[in-house]
């Protein structure tokens, strides 16, 4: 996602829905519930993280996928969380929307220290869905690993 | 809090109010100004943090709890940051509102090297005060401690 | 700058357009693009990072300096990243805003670990440039420096 600094700012109302639609999104999967987390994806949804698995295709493919994760966490006692920020907003053309955002990946085990041990972007294409969105793409990309679309 | 996916978000004004809220609020606790952290509570607000300390019971409580806590730092010399994000809104149907934020608590002692050392989960209950909103009750849960309301 | 806590709180428009200024500034040093950050200053704009270098005066310096920072950034082929939060705003009477924000920075290197290594924060003036705002004036504080404003 290039555009130039001159593009205009996305208004405060969109702006403030964005913010809200990712703390509840990465909350779904930090409170193990990876069903509903997969459900804020398109039917026909891509994730793509090159660093760390093969690409998933499909809402199905995703949900597998994130409930995998969820189980392996659980049962390794982590708590895992994602924050988001440094929102960019760019509409597109056909309303859709590309977004930019910096995250961090950290967990902390039970009785165990804090481990803030990723940072990554995220590169996300949404489309409307029932007066919120939907991604229909996910890209990210890992700090730290060579050809990462720097 | 749970409150399903589809719940509404609240208006960019509200959002972004209460984000200035919580930055106001946390600089106050981390430039050394407890009294003026403590009356964003309402008289009778609760603080609870179980890992950490017993509940406080009214303002005063906090207060002094709070100010204790700031001789403390200002004694070791540590400068300490409180980063909150990933807020989410719940309008409740009397008015008041019950938020959820992820919080980083990070200190850098004087000469030395930044420590994030804990994540933890802010679980507020906010009411209607002066034209912003002061904390009824604040509930935080760190992560890494097993029963913590995951 | 201080200001009481009863200071109004600014719009929701304008307090989404500086969180996306700030992305999108953060986003132009990140992304190795040093010239277009150095625009985001005033013909005159100041920067000054006492812990960390000569305080610099005029857009031309700061460019120059941010110039050679991507390049060693870049030699040394670590994928900086800045975070902002916390976001304050504090309208002027001249119609300029004041803002503090609390700020990591945090390095990856190539195939390494991330490092979080310093929590600073910046203290901008800023004032109306083409429907956005120019940094007319910057100033970074690190934590654990004594004397650093607190």
């Amino acid at each position: 996602m290039s555009g130039s600094r001159t593009d205009a700012y996305v208004s405060a109302d969109l702006y403030a829905r964005l913010q809200q639609f990712y703390a509840r999104q990465m909350g779904l999967m930090d409170y193990g519930r990876p069903e509903e987390w997969a459900a804020t994806f398109t039917e026909d949804g891509v994730f793509e993280e090159p660093h760390r698995l093969e690409p998933l295709h499909g809402r199905d493919a995703i949900r597998l996928s994130a409930r995998e994760r969820v189980d392996r966490l659980a049962a390794e006692k982590l708590d895992f969380r994602h924050w988001l920020a440094m929102l960019d907003v760019r509409p597109q053309d056909d309303g859709s929307l590309r977004t930019r955002t910096y995250a961090l990946a950290m967990r902390t085990p039970r009785g165990g220290a804090l481990d803030i041990f990723a940072h990554v972007v995220c590169h996300d294409h949404l489309v409307e869905a029932d007066g919120s969105w939907a991604v229909r793409h996910r890209h990210i990309e890992h700090d730290g690993v060579a050809g990462e679309g720097r």
